[in-house]
């Protein structure tokens, strides 16, 4: 099998990556997120994440980039393919608890509250107006944008929305096994919030349930000109259904890894079709790639973020191999390791 | 007489227009800033102007896009040129006392500080790091680079850098009357404490004397691989002057307005020989335009700002005539009145 499940049929000269950083509350709920040493540090993430692929090293912190057991970040993935594509990134601060230690392109949103008891993103709207504002500087600027996330906590706000909008989802998680009860249940108590004060409309969605990542997600998508690929797994779903009800048509492609397809936990094929998207995966063959980090990708863990999907599908467009991308990538962790 | 003094032999296909924010606590010092309505609003500035450009209007706060004498501010100039353009301009925030109300790349600085008391710079190598990370980023994206910035106050702290460097300089003012002996005695404290604690290199300079813009300014242009112009007056000789000490060669062009030449209380020439640098002056012949607030400008007052001479240039670079500039200018400046 290929590296893609699917080649899009378009032409580009000026591609550009973008990682939207956001935060919700709903990460430091134990259990919730794996993307973390503990629920506090998974604030942290982020930030660690962006410099990272911007340095080429994470010095802010004493940490490695892996996660607890051992498997690589998918920022790593995310920093040796634009390394390989010679793209140089730009990260867009959401809403954060921690000031970047990069340069970020920020909206001056705010962490995303804890939705079972608060709205989570009181200025949901003001975000959106901004994203457009990035879309458009980014439609003067590029042909071509991956547009890819990293907020912790972020399936479980996406599962919120998702089911506010009526959606059947069930939503992947960075853990091999999926905390599906403590995501329902926090499902619950935010979809009663929502019912009990007759919420309705995608945009008090988002404030209701939602993170700072998805109106400032929504804002770009809705202005940007060039061929637009959202890169992230159920959480770039939860963006695409609130495109749909912003009128969108048609809506950009989803591109994520295999391994977000093949959670058993999740049902991201049936809520795409749901919704009425497209989406491509990518098997970057972690299995037999020669690093037991990497591998533990395949039964279940991490699966995917910060555009790491995306990230490979664009230095294949941009010509490179599955082989080449594979042995970059396993040179790139291997030096951390 | 031509709109620019100097017209250089370059080719370009994609231009950008960058504005740096900064504050520094001497615009709040009475007497030192026209770029506000009061000592304490002058920090408000940088983010009034970004707003006013990147939507057209300012609706945070109940001001006019004009100064208190009824000049049009330099950054209503900047909007209609980026118009006339279709250039969508990216502001960076070095350091602010008031969070943007537009999306800015942010280095996560701070306010520039009373340099006669305390280090007004504390962070400078970690602006000037950050600042390179950008260059690098617009290198990619662009090969022309206009490269404004907006800090109150600027014109003392670019002052206390350049006598610190050695120089013979004398600044420019936003006011009519440039309030020399203010900032001549704020200059001689900020001399005398760098000399009483045996500061020479310029990096301490910047740190004990200078503002955020001026390191962030100085990694952009380090990192920056194409055709880069610096838009202001004496604050980008400051920077220009710096560059030097950093063994930046050539030095890029610096772009002015002639209302900044022609400032009897600077020398800007004379300054610019000291450093080895060319500058390119822009006339837009306010005088006879058809506005009263426009034509203060050739009184002296207000002069520059926001890249505003270099907005002009770009337009006229990009194909527009003096004529064509003019008239946009007006129109603009005028729907605010």
């Amino acid at each position: 099998m290929g590296l893609l499940s699917e080649i899009p049929d378009i032409t580009f000269s000026n591609p550009f990556f973008c990682g939207i950083l956001g935060n919700t509350l709903l990460s430091t709920v134990p259990g919730v997120s794996g993307a973390g040493a503990t629920p506090e540090k998974t604030l942290l993430t982020p930030v660690l994440d962006a410099e990272l692929i911007t340095w080429g090293a994470i010095t802010s912190h004493p940490v490695r980039p892996d996660t607890p057991t051992g498997c690589p970040t998918p920022a790593s993935i995310t920093r040796a393919m634009m390394d390989l594509c010679g793209i140089e990134p730009l990260f867009i601060n959401a809403g954060l608890r921690h000031p970047p230690t990069v340069p970020c392109l920020d909206v001056y949103g705010t962490i995303g509250d804890d939705p079972r008891y608060r709205d989570a993103v009181p200025h949901a709207k003001d975000l959106i107006r901004k994203g457009e504002v990035i879309g458009k500087f980014l439609s003067k600027n590029s042909d071509l944008l991956i547009l890819g996330e990293c907020v912790p906590g972020g399936t479980t706000t996406a599962l919120c929305v998702l089911r506010a909008l009526g959606y059947e989802a069930c939503v992947s998680s960075s853990f091999v096994n999926n905390p599906v009860s403590i995501k329902e249940d926090i499902c619950r108590m935010v979809l009663e919030r929502i019912r009990a004060d007759g919420i309705s409309s995608h945009l008090d969605i988002i404030r209701y349930a939602g993170d700072p990542m998805m109106p400032v997600a929504v804002g770009i998508a809705k202005a940007y000109t060039g061929n637009l690929f959202l890169a992230g797994g159920t959480q770039m779903l939860a963006v695409s259904a609130l495109l749909k009800k912003e009128g969108q048509f048609p809506l950009p492609y989803v591109v994520t890894t295999s391994y977000v397809r093949d959670d058993p936990s999740a049902n991201i094929r049936h809520t795409a079709e749901q919704i009425g998207l497209n989406i491509i995966f990518v098997d970057p063959g972690f299995g037999d790639i020669g690093h037991p980090g990497l591998a533990r990708y395949c039964i279940g863990e991490v699966k995917e973020g910060m555009g790491a999907g995306g990230a490979m599908f664009l230095a294949h467009l941009m010509g490179h191999s599955g082989e080449e991308i594979r042995n970059t990538i396993l040179t790139a962790v291997s030096a951390y390791s």
